[in-house]
């Protein structure tokens, strides 16, 4: 699907006007603990998962591996209460505040990234100074 | 590019494997400030960029729109130095944290979301319990 191509969703005419979605008609949603400030995960977003995160205050992606729409915590309880979301200069990202129920990861982390881990960083930043 | 064609780099080999890359052979990196864990942006790396990151100390992205690689700061003096580089679960995004110099966003506001700016949340979390 181009960006031509989007599938028709309630989403308000002045948001989807400035969003720029990938090939697929998503926009990568970046999600922070509004409490901790710890980013939890990433997830991706069509209008239609974005208007549902924008009123009905639970945080709402598309499932590119299953291909629907998905409600965060329907299956597990681990719900996300919707803060706020804020878009990025060019219309390509989202930044989604929420309240986290539970842990965010499926593997049972806080956040996904805890499960991933860290990558070693060779160089410090003093050496480049 | 598909998946299975990714651009020869110097990427540690046991990091390559982990990534699951976009149609463009690119992962999309999330950046934060560690000194104020504000999400400052938004890039994308090929595994070039994502090796030049973790050696050098400097962020360094992959840009979509000049197709060539784009390390921070240079043009700018928006440099981001590398604290950590942490993967998620799924090997399809980065936590990249930084300290920051300058406004990280190109409009010269600080962050990128905060350029782009809030959308309107019409259901707050109360609401949803």
């Amino acid at each position: 699907m181009g960006e031509s191509e989007v599938v028709s969703s309630s989403l308000a005419p002045e948001i989807a006007v400035r969003l720029k979605r990938d090939a697929h008609g998503l926009i990568c949603a970046v999600v922070q603990s509004h409490e901790t400030k710890e980013v939890l995960m990433v997830g991706w977003m069509d209008d239609e998962a974005l208007h549902r995160t924008l009123t009905t205050g639970r945080a709402t992606y598309w499932s590119r591996s299953r291909q629907e729409l998905w409600r965060k915590g329907d299956t597990s309880g681990h719900v996300q209460h919707v803060r706020s979301v804020a878009i990025d200069c060019d219309g390509d990202a989202l930044l989604v505040e929420v309240d986290q129920v539970g842990p965010a990861c499926h593997t049972g982390t806080s956040t996904c990234f805890e499960a991933g881990g860290q990558l070693q960083v060779t160089s410090a930043p003093e050496e480049q100074a």
